[in-house]
């Protein structure tokens, strides 16, 4: 129906490059099976990044679960650098040469969703990072992308199929278009308020059709107590020094005696706005920066064949021993 | 399983931002429901891109097929810029208000894959892209990424899954895995040749062991007319100037009478490099840059509501004419 | 009363450097006093200008009327380059001597607002620019600067005393006070249209409390074919794109039949922004950048003394010939 | 006779923007006058400084001397920083409106040249700057200019008329001009010694028709202990190395005794050029950069109406608490 | 006595690098003697440059003049590319090995000089350039300088010695040494007329003691007709603008009939200051940047061992054919 | 027979610009010759360089050593600064005039070598650092470059002829021409092995046909504990990252025992690749960058005559006194 390939396609080993199904069939008819040793290393982190988060070990447990051979790993969520193993395998090299592309596949893109949550979490300190990204990547991998969010820091997801495998509530305040169709956004925040179980703070979206500031201010007069925050998730043509905005909005929201209201941003953000805006930002939902985060281009190094070091050029033959058993 | 949602659950809308699922409630409690139309545009690409290619429409299709809906768009492989509407929707707005989420998933990521896939292939003219990045991200999206890279423009796919979706052949030479286990070079070249159907070119892998311009003699001597081409997978801490290398070999090959012996390159492979090697490569593998390839950031914008022009902050109202129906 | 120099002042002699003096009391005690002729130039423009337009002349000629000297001159408005004088005086050194600082002072400055002047209607090409700058500098220049706006090319000024000297109306909106006290803009609009001179072309100011989109569908529908204009003073912390705020504005007033409300533009404007917006605004208020502009720093080079060429290290000797008579 | 506006013109409002004139028609018409508090605030400083120096603050008060409106102000020569008020007014709108563009006026330039004065000092430490531009703003306005210099910190002025207000002698040296009509330095330099009251020290100019070097020595030898200075206003394409010349000056008048004779630099000189110059430099004759300095954008911002805060788009609302009273 | 190589010592062999004198004994031991064909070529020429001039190739003749090999060359002067080869040595490798380092540094330095002394030709069209930079290197190679200078196409040198050897007139000025023990640049002028034989052109030097434009002035007058060119080698500390010295000596000759006075420049000229400076200039003394150009990196790269392509890695075995014959 | 100058030529002064000649024959024919003061100083090191180092003395001591004149100077291998004579002449100026184009010559180019081999060698700290670049250079000079480059800190040179001067053994490794000729590296190295005297070094270039890396193991694993050292020439197409194939080559002789197997690096070395190969490299072959360094830019500056000081534009009149006497 969709173009993806199903769990049982995965473990069948369909999700493979046509060279690997190549070599097996001629180590296969040539005899030659040997007892081979792998690493799993970053060489070059992606956009200067220092380090790495590793993330996806569960889905590769479940992927190599009835198989012959020896997995060792770091726990997911551990900072690891260039050239430093993630994980190894080893066993006779057909009963697994099979999934290296898949089994790849796995940590690349979850590690990198990690690492990329982690340096927004960094950024942003004790203030509240939110995954909102689901919209930007195929529905499909959604509860994949909210786990590796998480993992690597995010303190909530938006999906409620990502927040039930974690376990947690989803998180979200009000789109748009709810407020295109009420016609109002106070109209529209007070009918949410009716509506919604009181448990869900109430974040009223304020850059639909008015100025931020005195759109904060009306809401803010009207809800009082109730209004837990206010998100802008002001338009590009319109940010010019968006810290500058965002402190009108505070400073305004002060002196009239909304200092519990708290400011959530949305909209273009990554560590780098995190670290202009966090001086008066509580919240931040954070989308594409996170979903379609730079992979980290792990490689499957074979290190050692029958017990003896061997590596191809560029790469360190034996085994490393900086890996956390 | 794997950490995935279903085509089911994608169907039956668990896989949506938390919002749309609190909008709707708002708006069924308070009875608000409107005829709405709402278009999907870029406003600004990644990368200083000029323009995009639309993929993804097939599984929206899908998606809504049994909806009251109407939906006008682009074929896929159409070029498209900012602010032009690839899709528009229309009809009640609670129909649909759960799918925005997946929708632009679907459509984002494919357009990304694609328009990378074009880029490349745009750069490499009348010499040979072939994909080569399903290792980079989830295994369940493989067929999804193969497919948006060959409605990009590349020549072929590596993953059997993803060539048997398009109807055509995997593509792939070799492993350094295989050329490790037999220890040699040429002996793997050889072996190769005696068990692969015929109909599968000869493309020797020669980065592995040697320096490139002595293997490439070896091989080429070795196997005569049987060889199709040989493969550099170059590693980067060896490629200072690696156009230097590519000519060297080729002119090594040259000299000696095998003109014909085609030259692949692979490992770091995007548009920049295919535009500084394509004088003297013949095909490319390309792998991370196309399958994790920068999303389109596409946004479903309502402009219209009960007939009368309306748009957020931000956003220009009323329909646009250039879509193509 | 004010810290200036009155007319008086300067016709005495009492506006120039200290040394001037003393040169002269040396010179006159010593009986030396020779035949002198100077020239006026520029060695270098401010900002890497190309060229200048001259302006000051009607005050150097009013300053000088009295005295046995002979004044040369380029009419005012000519463009001029570096090294070609713009003036040249001759006669008894002592005749003269004490005024070079205060001829200076009227060429230098006015010059300068001309030049800066060129430069904003230059880019604006067949769009109105009208000098808003009073406001920046001191208000005895008030009409110096407003003129010397007008021989630079604007088409209007602000302040009544300046447009008096020239003979022309002057130009105006409304200012963001009044809306203050209105408390709300189409209120404001609507006295001001019920109080002013049908003559005077209605220009509702929008930015003050909305969004500049709304806010001008808001006025538009209002006064209908009464509103000529619309001016966006929008303050620097919205301009995050003004082109496309503009070009927004611009879409939604057509959209809805507005295609004869102009848009007017103040608020940081220089001849850079000019280019930057041109295609979409109709009219520029100019400020500071013209008031303040950045004076030419013309010299009087004595280049003749007793019908022999002399000139100082730098300096070319001798007459040049290129100046208008 | 000049093209400036008199006292009288000034005080009776003449000098304003004509839309004040229109807004005090509108708003007396509609009988809205209302009780407002406004703050003198600069946003965003010129060329990255990080404060300002405010001055004009004595022809304010005197501008609005006889008005019933309550002003609060820095006392001149407060160092200030954006964002920070250095006025406040209240009382009856329409009381003062029509002072708005003058009231700037007065603070803007002075302010401007106060703030690029105290730059300049700062940068010379204990060596001396003297304010030598008069020559480059129109002669009107000399007077405020000088005074603004000597607020920000400047040690002296040139023009009689301005050490005349501040209570100081005039400063200067001598012209080429002077040197010019002798035909050589050393007469000029005689000549002024012989004539000129002992009080006023003898600074010879020593760039007109030699290298400052031999012409340095030639003078100092020749005047001996009467000798006070020498002044380098070496031209522009003799200063591949000013700050070498500088010291080779120095070097030989110290080889040969002179270690008294001070050195004074003109022509060209800014903050930038002091830092550079000032291991060597004794005093300073700066022009251009002080007298058409940068303007300081204040402006004036509505923060109360009728004691309740109220601010336009942009701009904080309410009392701020940092004025000295 | 100095620290230099005879011509002896050259020929026989001692300027060699010892892992030649090594490799020979080894091979000789080893009885491994073959037929072999190398080539001279550049891979990467110094400075950006597009192409060399060959030098150097009579001294490589003298020193092979006695062996039984065979040298093709391009002949000297002539333009070249990167791995274009500008000679080729073919023989029994043994009987030439030893030459390798000697033969390499007669063309490295020769061509270098010759391409830098190109560069300035070109860039001066049809004004002189002449050899300055004897004075930079060790004296026992000026002649070889020299001749390189020629080669590549300086119109004169400055050494007798070098001159001889080209059978030209040595070409000079006066040195500043000259002036000082004069004391007065006119005296010396005055008495360099009188005493040297008329042929050589009396070109004054004119920036010991005075600014070049009134000393160019006062030696043009004093010697009238008989000055031929006036020598600015003016101090990098008064070359604020040296184009607008140059214009400003030259406007005052011309002013005062002097168009024949030719115009000399010399001090740090190199490629790059002639086109800066060539529109007033009519020769040139260029000194460093000749005699110590960058060499060029030719290396003697082995393409033939027994009439069979090989070259190490990355170099092109086989004949190349661009050679001249 | 070579183009060079011969030791008698050099003392006879035919090394000479003509305009000294000239200036010598006015001189006597004027009876002018007085006692002259001069020093040897730099004002502007090249790149950037903050220090030099003193070199040629010797040579300038032969040269001199008849003369009825007075030298001081620094000991060779003294660092300088900028404007800090390195020697002094004293004497009536018709005794050595002749001699300043050769005397500069021979401290220009010297100094020049010493002080690039500082810099490398002081980048390289207790590594070592060997002069390989009497290749670039004219072989006549090839004694004084090596001195020149041993005074500035080099361990070692290339020649023999140099390390005769110098006393020491010359150094040396083994060329490629000599691995072609075997056609293997393993057996030319086995061949110097058995040939060459056993108190030479085993030092096995590695990078003429094969990976470094695998011929790095190869030969040590032949080779045992006769192995000392292996060199990497490596060519610059094959130079991607360096370090980086250092470290891999470090790394997989210390994972086999052959700790003791030393790095030597080769092939565009300079003190900026010496700071970044440092860390895994034990020793340098330095070429072009010493033999052709930049040459330090002497002047012979007239200071004083007749015990006066003097000296002409842009230099200090008077002796200085940091000089070592």
């Amino acid at each position: 129906m969709f173009n993806i390939a199903s769990p049982e396609d995965i473990k069948a080993g369909k999700v493979t490059d046509v060279y690997f199904e190549r070599a097996i069939n001629v180590l296969k008819e040539k005899g030659v099976n040997k007892y081979v040793k792998a690493e799993f290393v970053v060489k070059k982190f992606p956009s200067n990044y220092q380090w790495g988060v590793f993330a996806g070990l569960d889905e590769v447990l479940k992927l190599l679960e009835d198989l012959p051979v020896t997995l060792k790993a770091m726990p997911e969520g551990t900072i690891f650098r260039t050239n430093e193993p993630v994980m190894t395998i080893e066993g006779m090299y057909l009963d697994f040469a099979v999934y290296e592309t898949a089994i790849l596949g796995l940590i690349c893109q979850a590690s990198g969703i990690a690492t990329k949550s982690a340096r927004c979490k960094l950024a942003a300190g004790d203030k509240i990072v939110v995954h909102f990204g689901a919209r930007r990547m195929h529905p499909a991998i959604t509860p994949m992308i909210d786990r590796s969010s998480y993992i690597g820091g995010c303190d909530g997801v938006a999906t409620p199929i990502g927040a039930k495998l974690l376990g947690i509530p989803a998180s979200g305040t009000m789109p748009h278009a709810m407020i295109l169709l009420f016609g109002d956004t106070l109209e529209a925040v007070k009918a949410f308020d009716e509506v919604i179980d009181p448990k869900v703070p109430r974040i009223a979206l304020i850059d639909t059709f008015a100025d931020e500031k005195f759109e904060a201010i009306r809401i803010a007069e009207a809800l009082g107590d109730k209004l837990y925050g206010v998100r802008l998730d002001t338009p590009s043509s319109r940010r010019g020094n968006f810290l500058a905005i965002l402190k009108e909005v505070r400073w305004e929201l002060d002196l009239r005696g909304f200092k519990n209201v708290k400011i959530f941003v949305s909209g273009g953000v990554d560590e780098e706005v995190i670290k202009q805006l966090n001086e008066v930002v509580d919240a931040y939902g954070v989308g594409t920066t996170i979903s379609s985060a730079p992979v980290l281009d792990f490689a499957m190094d074979i290190v050692e064949i029958e017990g003896k070091p061997i590596a191809k050029r560029g790469k360190l033959s034996g085994e490393k021993t900086s890996l956390c058993e």
